[in-house]
């Protein structure tokens, strides 16, 4: 997608061909700036402090750090510590642990020496498979977008919700719940997206307001409290959002506040539509209840970065001295609140037999975690 | 209720006689400062700014501001420049409209000579009619509390989520939803609240946190987006929250993201209560649909005031430049995901039924603002 009219990608190969540059989103948007890789632990501390973050985008990201992993040193210890160094980075986003797994998998037969090679391969691939699925996932929730505007007289915008960032800048190109949206719009249909803040760290005000300003399109931030009002109001046609981890019986993990934007969408409603890629998707967990949701430090909660009048970017606090906060990442939706999933293989119910109708070759890897299941 | 150990009210009458303070709270939690009012423009700005706010506390401010202006200039229009100029501040605030007029009504029919003491007495009036009420509505609220801790083991605490401020800084003194927690703590029992930070102003942030910390209230402050999550994790046994005006049918319109708690608390088979007070019914509304919603400056939501490591307090911009934002002040919770109303004279269903019960005398207002609605 495009900053300031120019093409990019959220994570490339640097010209070196040895190091890996990615868009620190931790100062967007006020400010823009490129930061590049040259070994692991840099790698996963930009995914720690959510210099990048958003699930696909972490799994690329990872992909990319075992490369720089197996550049410095590239027999079976090296190989062992970078994947845990860099699973170990966020426990709840499924893409992390399905990229390294991939990659792991493969250099651990791999001879040493060209284990940097095919590390740097299938990081390529993953991205370029990520930016790929997007793009197929967005032509499935455009056509989705096509249907509801009918509804609508033609020169009215419809009207989308969407919570967090699950723009281009979640994943490596595109976006997966925002992907729909620009290729509607491109496509020349009138749309205007209401953006959740999504505290605490406001990505949606920070993030998805920023890419959806520099694509163009017409788009309002609204604090995360406001959305049930403006559903009651007749002012949402359709919520799209991202996803952290499916589950196999369509359960969602997102960024928290999508459990309630979902029960405001389904009592006023409204269609609540989850952009879910196939890697998303942990066909070993059965349901939400399976999942464990990270809790990030309490200081995202006291405390806030914004841009002073003279154009610094400082933090401030926000609760009283001594105050204790909480910080609970990501939330559950149940799959009943969802009307569907939005998958690079088009769009199926939030049920088991939905998603295995869709991934069909997923059969195996459903049944044999069943039976692990305790009876 | 306290201050580091000092018994204070949010608004009294000066040692002078003939000026009012009141806690400047739009500097809490980060500075406690007091400002002493002498006309009546100061004493409506402290209203529109929100040095002062919260329903039943702009209800008493606007009495003393009639008290003010009646003291500089007595006659009809004087009185009427007064009472146009505060009611304006708020459009929402059942309260404010309740609290002019009950003067108002008073004061056109006394002599100009002694308008200035009949307004203070009446402004003294209103004040300790409020706080007593509120304790009074706080100590039905502390008898469920006691019936719902019944079902915990004893030493567990009672965890109950608020949303806003309706705690003593919104009223006089006691406060609604927060008086019947602080008469349970006071009765030895054990508790915890979880305060939601309440976007875009974050009142539970500043204002819940700091004057339950003040009376040693043990307290957590999540983002509005975690109050679903936790409601799944079984972490909170009641949700109570103020109200800016109730309507005859049981709805309550109080500050956004209200009703997306009490979607939550309904998913989750949680008790809602409402801490309502009869000075903030109005009886002339047949539901929440005829409650125009208040909405406040965007940059409300664009921006953000905190306090800087070195200790000053500043405003930092959050979204991107040229991003709009939307800023409604309020929302509407439906009164069948309401458990009860806790009013001064005891605890009703929210319905219409339930308050007139409650408040058999208010029969003709109610009767009269049906016989004027269309068929």
């Amino acid at each position: 997608m495009k900053i300031n009219g120019k093409h990019y990608r959220t994570i490339w190969l640097n010209d070196d061909n040895c190091s890996v540059c990615i868009i620190d989103q931790s100062r967007l948007p006020h400010e823009f700036v490129i930061q590049t890789l040259t070994d692991t632990t840099t790698c996963a501390n930009t995914i720690r402090h959510m210099q990048v973050r958003g699930a696909p985008l972490i799994g690329a990201t990872g992909a990319y750090g075992l490369f720089l992993a197996m550049q410095d040193k590239n027999d079976d210890a090296a190989l062992n510590r970078a994947y845990d160094e860099l699973l170990n980075t966020r426990p709840t986003a499924v893409n992390l642990r399905w990229a390294l797994e991939q990659s792991y998998t493969i250099l651990r037969n791999t001879p040493t020496a060209q284990r940097a090679d095919t590390a740097l391969k299938i990081a390529i691939r993953i991205a370029d498979e990520d930016a790929n699925n997007n793009q197929m996932l967005g032509r499935h929730a455009a056509m989705l977008f096509e249907q509801l505007h009918q509804h609508k007289s033609p020169n009215a915008p419809l009207n989308i919700l969407t919570h967090c960032n699950a723009g281009w800048l979640a994943t490596v190109d595109w976006g997966t719940a925002l992907s729909g949206v620009y290729q509607f719009y491109d496509q020349g249909f009138p749309v205007h997206v209401w953006v959740d803040e999504t505290r605490p760290r406001n990505q949606g005000a920070a993030l998805t307001a920023w890419e959806l300003q520099q694509h163009g399109i017409p788009h309002t931030v609204i604090p995360d409290n406001a959305a049930g009002h403006i559903m009651q109001q007749g002012l949402v046609d359709c919520c799209i959002v991202g996803t952290d981890c499916t589950t196999a019986n369509g359960d969602v993990c997102n960024k928290i506040g999508t459990y309630e934007k979902a029960l405001c969408a389904y009592d006023n409603h409204i269609p609540f539509y989850v952009g879910a890629p196939a890697s998303s998707i942990d066909w070993t967990l059965q349901s939400g209840r399976d999942i464990c949701i990270e809790e990030r430090n309490a200081t995202e909660v006291s405390h806030i970065q914004g841009k002073t009048a003279d154009g610094k970017l400082i933090t401030v606090q926000l609760t009283p001295d001594h105050s204790p906060c909480k910080n609970y990442a990501f939330d559950v939706t149940p799959a009943k609140y969802i009307t569907g999933l939005i998958t690079e293989r088009g769009i199926c119910f939030a049920t088991t037999e939905g998603l295995r109708q869709l991934f069909p070759e997923k059969q195996k890897d459903f049944l044999h975690a069943q039976s692990l299941q305790r009876p």
